[in-house]
């Protein structure tokens, strides 16, 4: 109980986390990461990280996104087993959207997480499972055209008790993509991501996800594992509730640094021609040339891409390479995020040009070699060599 | 009656198996492997049989797996009919899960086995049948969210009336695969299995299916045509229920022995860098390198080729090669399905790297040709010529 939920907010003594040898790996790392964030860093270990900080931001506010997408990417190793490389859950999809949350759980598939859940509708589950027998979809939510009001209560605690039995295995819950705007179902998913933050399971807001927790700022404020990806449409909103002002672009980094802080220091993506993150300490671009095809679908190759990327950047925390160990890993798994779509966007781009659509990017995820056109530099490929080797010796 | 009841565990005398020739000829090849196994044998064939095992063992713990692979491999001739290269079912799919039983099922096809069959709940059904429409998917099984307590007796004796039609006609039975955790479902599963044993129809038990045996272990115990395939999560719990003792991977070896002897010799596929693969009497390990990809479905294309290669194993229990004649079939066909897999993951890994999903695994089953990377020497095919020539003589 103390594991599942004594951590968050209320955080036992660095050793007594790591004394507890019955959680699993993933969730002690997690805590552990909170421990350093929230309180448990030393004087100098602060100002080493703040020190990472300052460096990375010395180089400019466009991330060095090769890099890091090379310094987080863990090695291949046949030593081990189903899970170790990522286990993710994605909720979404309803009665309208079924397309997007399947682009989210597969995309993280094909980043190379091991294991790819939904949590949908029952209408939204026959099709989403149909699209690929590899993901693993659970048909546990209700919209309420479906149920009469006096069995709410009770279907939500349905649908709590048998996201319980599944929420701390995973290493990213991505919230949002086909969600729908149902109030019902919406009211269920507020209290998953109550859960989850319990749970310290990091947690990416896209989609109509966004619509969620723009109305419900406390959902996510002050969780520093919170991670949103808002676009034109959704900043706005964002923009408007938490800092009371309009969109300024030309101050673009300044706002989002802001926003970031305002909401506790949780970490915002904002997509556009560059992508922006900031974490309240620090923002980065990501400028990679992607494509100018604006097929729908692309955010949720994104949204799945974060969850993979922050959870490798959260298991490579503790390593000595100061990339990693000292900069905020939701900032590193955006990064890298961002600049592996904008590259699979271009060599699907370069192949289907305007006929692009979002699977055929999906196809280009792990595609060792792109040609040079419509992409600014050779493409990252995640892929090892044939001896099992590191992705990062291989760039 | 004789025939479908009254072998297993009171086998009638070899000649009297031998003269019922109305009984098909898959059902005696069991009979005769199960009367020499637990009795039928002469002492001068049990030497033999020791014998087999201690010239496949003085070799070293690695299994000559291309070998036999190679030998276990029936000829693909144009007198046969449909059936005769394995008649294989899969027992799994729930709500939540479809992609297991359909990996396993597609792969026993893929493998070379002519009919493959999907036992499943009505509500996995049309997707398992939508994934592929190479499958005979049978909607018969229940969860209890679907039926009523009062009616629970009588679906569970309808269950069995329907599969009881089918069980003797396969050549092997593969439990587990999405089978979920539903306490009425298993309840009915574990019929399923004491009917299968009945009928002395290989049981290959996986996933959900190693949950129940490993709470129920009466139900595969003592039956020599038992198979399980536990993974590192799978393994321990089986571990600690049976030799009450925790994992032991130093003696990972004699653990393997000890388990599958005291579960009165079944036998014991332990996945893992190299599987591990007991009976009781022998142990081998197939380490071919295949593939640092973890992504989950691996497992039920193992079990639906264990499926396809025991059968066949036991199909030419009685051709004159002593590295088939005298060795158990059970062991063989784990031999040559882990090795087979292994290649394809390899073969997969090759091409889409990091981003290797099942599918892409299951492509490679059949592939004739793979380049040399990441495979230990030149993939085993499984084709043909068009002359229709047996697979082992283009090797």
């Amino acid at each position: 109980m103390l594991i599942k939920y004594g951590v968050n907010h209320h955080l036992p003594p660095y050793n007594s986390v790591i004394g507890c040898l019955v959680a699993p790996s993933s969730i002690l790392r997690r805590q552990q990461f909170l421990v350093r964030i929230l309180g448990g860093f030393s004087s100098q270990t602060y100002q080493n990280r703040v020190g990472g900080i300052r460096s990375m931001a010395a180089c400019g506010v466009e991330a060095d996104a090769e890099s890091i997408l090379r310094a987080i990417t863990p090695a291949l190793e046949s030593s081990k087993h189903k899970g170790q490389a990522g286990k993710i859950a994605v909720v979404g999809g309803c009665r309208e959207y079924t397309g997007a949350p399947y682009f989210a759980a597969i995309s993280a598939l094909k980043i190379g997480a091991d294991l790819s859940h939904v949590f949908c509708t029952k209408d939204a589950a026959p099709v989403i499972k149909g699209y690929s027998p590899e993901l693993i979809v659970h048909p546990i939510l209700e919209e309420s055209y479906s149920i009469r009001d006096e069995d709410k209560s009770c279907v939500t605690q349905r649908v709590l008790a048998e996201i319980d039995k599944w929420l701390e295995r995973f290493d990213c819950l991505v919230v949002g993509p086909g969600l729908g705007r149902d109030p019902f179902l919406l009211d269920c998913v507020s209290e998953i991501i109550k859960c989850a933050q319990h749970l310290n399971v990091p947690i990416i807001v896209d989609g109509d996800g966004l619509f969620l927790v723009t109305n419900c700022l406390d959902l996510v404020s002050g969780y520093p594992l919170a991670v949103l990806i808002p676009n034109v449409n959704e900043y706005k909103p964002l923009i408007d509730k938490v800092l009371n002002c309009e969109v300024n672009d030309r101050e673009a980094n300044q706002q989002v640094q802001f926003l970031a802080k305002q909401m506790g220091g949780i970490t915002i993506l904002r997509k556009g021609k560059s992508d922006l993150i900031g974490d309240g300490d620090i923002v980065k671009s990501v400028s990679t040339y992607g494509s100018p095809r604006r097929c729908g679908g692309q955010g949720d190759i994104l949204s799945g891409s974060v969850a993979v990327f922050l959870s490798w950047a959260l298991g490579r925390s503790n390593v000595a390479d100061p990339r990693i160990s000292e900069v905020n890993p939701t900032l590193l798994g955006c990064i890298a995020a961002s600049a592996l779509l904008r590259k699979a966007a271009g060599a699907a781009f370069e192949r289907k040009r305007r006929s692009t659509l979002t699977g055929d990017i999906i196809d280009c995820l792990g595609r060792r070699e792109v040609t040079r056109a419509g992409i600014s530099s050779p493409s990252y490929s995640l892929n090892t060599d044939e001896r099992g080797l590191s992705a990062r010796e291989h760039l």
